[in-house]
């Protein structure tokens, strides 16, 4: 006889925090940093297929800069900044919230690399909190692409808390997690790698 | 006939972010600002009696500073230093997640006024979110002192959660208000003199 199925309200689900960090489009490297040259890896992300660089950039606002932001590749379609709503205070913007690739409306941004300066028009975000599901975890916990749930984060701790209307997203790139920025972090004192559970 | 009360559930509670600050004791006031002199009031703060200063100091932690991090007056019997999470990690310090005046153990903090450098032994804290009351708003919504409850943030925004586990204090010197940081502020999406509920 087979192992009965966790339910998707008993299945630990891994946190991921996202912390400040730039995707660029290939022209918006090559201006940045040099055609012909190719991001380092400096380490692998949870996310198959991704990793951060070595190399870096600054973002500057109108109210401050924030030096040393790390990169994700491989490149995207379009130039994606990604970041708390803290530094979006400390530079002087206003991005909206918003899921991966929604960048219609979205902030300018200032962007620094080592060969120049680049005022990007829109594609400044704080990313909208998600689930990561495989095809196959979606199906062990019976969730729909696209379902809405609410997520229990910190139990135990001192800033337990629960965050409604998650999105959950699955394909066949993702590994489960809990993906969230420091700013949702530190407001439920979890951390990467730490466990989060969906709630009935 | 008396207008019905409103219960605690339909009481809309507004919200007051408290930025990193600063509480001294009296001799550190004087190590840091000089003997004689008073600080001045730059605004008044929404629990009664409490106003920021216009003096200011610096942080220093292992890994970061912070500067012109502001005091609120009247001085305090110990002092206390309120981070965000996000605070303390460019800090590089841990400090604990405390109510007001609990400091046993807390962390040490170099604090950097006009006329020197102090090192604190213990007073850097992350303030535990909590409730304001006054006893007459306490009575009317049915709270008593040390209550817990549940509150709902963001109600309509893109990132509504649940903070679970919020300490209800009750005092004359207290006017209705739910304290978060800005860690949490942000992780809500509220600002202060947003409304939140209590939860059922």
């Amino acid at each position: 006889m087979s192992e009965p199925l966790k339910s998707r309200y008993e299945t630990p689900i891994p946190v991921g925090v996202s912390n400040r960090h730039v995707h660029l489009c290939q022209a918006d490297w090559n201006f940045l940093f040099g055609e012909g040259i190719q991001p380092r890896k400096f380490r692998s992300v949870k996310q198959p297929g991704f990793w951060a660089c070595y190399e870096t950039v600054n973002l500057e606002g109108p109210k401050g800069k924030i030096e040393n932001v790390r990169l994700i590749a491989p490149h995207r379609k379009k130039t994606q900044v990604e970041i708390a709503k803290t530094d979006a205070s400390q530079l002087g913007l206003r991005p909206p919230v918003r899921g991966s690739g929604d960048l219609g409306g979205s902030s300018p941004i200032k962007i620094t690399g080592p060969k120049g300066t680049l005022e990007v028009k829109e594609g400044l975000v704080i990313a909208s909190r998600h689930i990561h599901f495989s095809p196959s975890e979606a199906e062990a916990m019976g969730i729909q692409e696209g379902e809405i749930v609410s997520v229990r984060a910190g139990i135990g701790g001192p800033r337990e808390l629960v965050f409604t209307n998650v999105l959950c997203r699955i394909s066949t790139d993702f590994s489960l997690e809990f993906h969230i920025d420091t700013d949702e972090a530190n407001a439920a004192w979890v951390k990467t790698g730490d466990y989060v559970y969906i709630q009935k």
